[in-house]
């Protein structure tokens, strides 16, 4: 094996590290950290792990330091890292609604559009990405780096307003600060370095990892679905079933019932299950799915 | 949707709580309790969570501010609510013997048998349930709410007898008592408010989820099997297999051998094993199942 | 039932206990560990288990106390235990290098080879088979049993050497130690007693077991794939797919497509994908296996 | 010693349960749970403990199952107990507010008084007093027995208003409700049977406990001071100190300088001190006080 | 400072690591326990502290590795080590009955004394010390090691009896098993190499070591009581008081009373309290002691 | 109380929080966290509470945000602010070596004075100050931030040194990186705002707190000895006694024995004690101090 056939890859630190372990091995990669070293094992020897905080990884993917990475929309911004985003993946949400850095004032202040922070200092840990936020807006205001327990910094009156990521809200809310403005939705980018990406080995790595990774994100909400039908009602079920991909059809041994499977949307079994019955289906089984590509 | 089209499920809280979860889960429902609402979520616009303690479920199903519930037959009793009830639903259980309400008195005290406790006091938890069973025995007793902590009580000289539950009997007896009579065995049941269960349209529903609840319980013990076998054999197999469900027969490609698909108790899969490999199977494999309807 | 037809199992206590007990589940028996009781209970009327230190099942099997066990080759030879070794069963291991008892030094220290030591004080664990190992060698040192904490005791000059058992060094790095020579690999093996060993009824049971076992064992890197292909792709791709069993060929209804169902090494599957998508293939999915046998 | 001279003292179990063996270990008795027993062993022989729940303790010691007790001012109420009470005890509050039953409705409801609420449900644990409170006023509601979450019953829709327990208000607030009455403060009471009170050895031994319970709570806040001065100033001094118990003069080794020792609140030492040291005070020593009488 | 001048003292590793280095703290050493080190720190340049096992403890005293240590008496006379013993050291225990070891057989066994078992297996960690004592008595028996759960062994039919430490004989009990005999009764003891013991200035730091273990271990129970009195009650008074130390008395600024203060124990204040009262004691305060000697 | 009187302290909040609030605590003021609040409740209307990173405070007290707070001198000259050091306070660090700020390289690494970093890239939490280093050194080297875990930056390749915290050396060692050159040696600070110390109530306010600060502080390691002596040996001892404060000396009664009370230095004891004893002092009692001033 040459040394170009590895392929050097961030991943996230910290809290998006256990779920990206867990899309991972339900990809087919098995990565285990290890205890006083910095790369963990992976179980592909065409592949190379860093473990690195969200924060650098764009850093080091835009410089070679690694050849791709994982890591949010909003690092890669604030860095202006000049990189390929390969592909969004949307996992390990605490909600359904996307992750957003919001503009929040104290409850009882009068600042009700950004225009009005004009003058005023503004506190978040995404200094630079809110820095050019104003300057293109044209509002003059004086950005300062946050060590973090940023909602705080308005209620002691450390800052006017602050910059800061949220899903549902309820912390901004539990501090009583008042959102007035969003400035960047954000999800964690598959990416790549631009000479990585123009390298036909390691484009065509990068690009088989990400169609095993959005395979294991798509089995998450779909379920095999596995029934027996009388063969003279398999026009009627076919027109129920919906068309994910096309279904297996067997005979059954030694009837003339037919043995239908198909791939559906696990949400939608529930209604399913009944419609599917009044038709005649019999011996329903339901299997879980490790990928669907 | 108009309004009449939710159907509102209490749901116990506390020791059950996650077990129903994971039932609901399996089942195709995701119950996501909410941080400061006493509603949980749940992915289906025609349902309305509530969490509730298990002893007070009845009576909310029973005057209508619940059309449906789960909770145990112990407390349905102790409540002497007047609802229909859809099934039994036997899960989590902490052993395999079913949960019993017995009376229970000191090891070493002359108590036989109820009668033996005429005149004498009982503490418990189900006060209404206990004072009729011994009414209607005609045996005159005193019993007294126990707050918790019941099986104390007898050592401590609080009581003359306590009515207890239990699985194993094991706290009863590391308790120093001895059961002297079973009152009730109980097990969680799935009811409905009379009413509803008269609409068509809240009946269906009910009706709908207890099939998949039971279809994910069916699951549990379940296992799908897969195995090839030459043509020749498929009739001295057959006559093997359990006949849970008609085998599913294919032929394999450019052989004369056959697929065969069943699906058979996890309990019997270690002794059919040996047996299908003397009759020729070959490449046998095991997989877990979701829900069998 | 007659008494000769339970067979006594010994399973090891501790560190191997949890994962003993889980491939024991995959394979289809229920261990249940009792609260104040040594036998656990089994879903198996045919046999008996016992939870023991890995140190002592040989003695056990060996005697006849227990017609069979798990336990580590480690202390079979450390026990010189005169058993019938039935199979080798790798699982539940912190690396992918196998565990291996070592001779290790101070990193400062001039002993470089066993035969340095000539003389030397030598802690171990498994102080019968390092006596031999020395003995054999013909190497005079003195051999004394450590308690624990083995590594700190030539920190602490308690010792000149120690015989430590291992998987990635690490520990033994981390004290300051170098390794000088490797004595011993080991890993979990199904043992009998001889006597059991020539009893039909038993022999039968063991292999049973042992079919199951290595069933699970083999499902754990094996997964089902799943796809759809053309008619006349098909032979293109039985060349590609590698010939763990049998592939299950079936028609799609109403098309000239054909599902193909294998089972395949789970890190396989992620340079299978690619080719088969090249080859036509769609709808691919991928499921978990409990057993492959 | 004969069986007269015990007495037997009720401690409550749970919440308050570490907290007053706490307070009974700087009075003087060790009191130790046992594991499988519900008589907790305590250092004086002239006494027996049970363990009991707080809402229990007052119905036991009226009976004169126990002599005397310590329990919830709240609980004796509700159970309507014909008991004396040696003292109360004040002492483990979460916050420095007394813990209050209140009358609490949802926060965007009409309700402002108790009289509102006739003809509603009102949800809580404490049935009796609460049916008691609404009939004194002559207001008619249906007081319903809540078994916990009381709370939640307002948010969920069971109940119109609750009675429940609180200190801070805070739980309170956290579910949207709105305090609109205070029915009840309360807190921990020393009990005494009646008869047991007549008896001059119980009342001897009850009224020793009492006076250690509350030596040991009052050298909570307490401290001893301790100061050299010279003899001259010692009049100055003295108009500064706070009068708690006569100060302790010694005369210091061959000097003209006093040893001035005082008992003070821990609070006001630290502006004590710079208003000491004017006055010439030098080797200012503080120490804990386990009881002061 | 010369090299003679340390006195290396080995500290018992787990159970009794906490409750020693506590008391070592009230005596006025602080023992640091460092991460990756084996030596503990000690705030003392005249001692240097090994942490080690039980166990071992003695033997390394013996042969001069260390010149004292702390350890139990049974792993002394298990080692057979010829150590001086300097004193035996009471702490830590679990109940008030001091700590032994029985020979324990099955519940419903025949043996009823030790010479019952001649001929019979006995499982024990004190192999040794077991093999003495059944060979001091002529009575024939194996002895064989166990690596621990010794209770479970008879049970599970694998030794005929074991003798092992217990205090309360419960764990014993638990287990279906009956002591037929007491062996030895331990306690921690403070031993000393013979040659350390004969060198003056290391004799020396053990005696003083020593003294303060003891004072602090006395100061455990006592406490300082200090009250004021009329001058002419201070016979009467003193005639009460326990003569531990003799009492410290003083007078009170510009009046005729005295302060007296005494040390008694923590157990007899709550009676004393009572009787102080009476004879016209008032300001009674308590405080606790770090040291009594 | 007019507003002026309130004095705003910046406390630090994560690692030294708990120790912070403990000392305050021994020096009078108890601090109590509010959850979901910014400002600490204070038992002391004069003073109002801030937690805020470490990083932060001198920030805040430089531009008047706060009047005082306590930091590490550390961060105190990384953000180069102008303010008064009232005094130096060394509490709760885990060992007896002082915090430095260290200058690391790869073990491997040519690397042995700062200045063969010429040209390097160096990665600190210090960024400004290890800036300001190299710079007045005349030595070019690239400074870069690092957002923790900074001692794997150079065991990855991301960097040729770091400047990072330590006591002990330990981490840095285990991350096999060597030490060569100490920056900076850093503890916690007391500063004030330079407008706040000339304003006489607040100077007032914060040296009375300063002094009780240290008087905690100086108790930690100071204990009260009391003794009995005859009266003819009290000059033989009190030439021994160390000279902390003046003894207190009170005559036994009706003895012509002597009561002697000293403060002296915990780690003392353990000398003095012998030595005392050899004079012929008697009932040694030790107890523990709150405050020294």
């Amino acid at each position: 094996m040459s040394s170009e056939q590895v392929l050097k890859l961030g991943i996230p630190k910290g809290s998006l590290e256990e779920a990206t372990r867990r899309l991972f091995a339900r990809a087919g990669w098995k990565i285990k950290p290890h205890h006083r070293n910095y790369f963990p094992e992976i179980n592909d020897q065409e592949m190379q792990c860093s473990l690195c905080r969200a924060q650098e990884i764009s850093r080091y993917v835009e410089n070679g330091t690694m050849d791709a990475g994982l890591t949010g929309k909003d690092w890669i911004m604030e860095n202006e890292s000049d990189v390929v985003v390969v592909s969004d993946l949307v996992y390990s949400k605490v909600s359904n609604r996307p992750a957003r850095w919001v503009l929040a004032v104290a409850g009882d202040s009068p600042y009700r559009r950004p225009e009005d922070l004009s003058g005023k200092k503004i506190a978040t840990e995404l200094r630079n990405f809110t820095h050019n936020y104003f300057h293109n807006a044209g509002i003059p205001v004086e950005v300062e780096f946050s060590w973090g327990a940023t909602e705080a910094k308005v209620v002691e009156g450390l800052a006017d307003a602050i910059v800061e990521v949220t899903e549902t809200g309820s912390t901004i809310k539990a501090h009583g600060l008042r959102i007035i403005a969003e400035l960047l939705q954000t999800n964690t980018q598959f990416i790549a370095n631009k000479e990585a990406w123009e390298d036909p080995w390691k484009r065509n790595k990068i690009e088989n990892i990400n169609t095993l990774l959005h395979g294991a994100l798509r089995a998450d909400r779909l379920v095999g679905l596995k029934m027996n039908l009388p063969a003279d009602r398999v026009e009627d079920v076919m027109a129920l079933l919906p068309s994910m991909t096309a279904p297996t059809v067997a005979h059954l041994y030694n009837t003339d019932w037919l043995s239908v499977e198909i791939v559906v949307e696990e949400d939608r079994v529930r209604e399913l299950v009944p419609r599917l019955q009044e038709k005649g289906a019999e011996a329903i089984i339901e299997y879980a799915l490790n990928k669907v590509i």
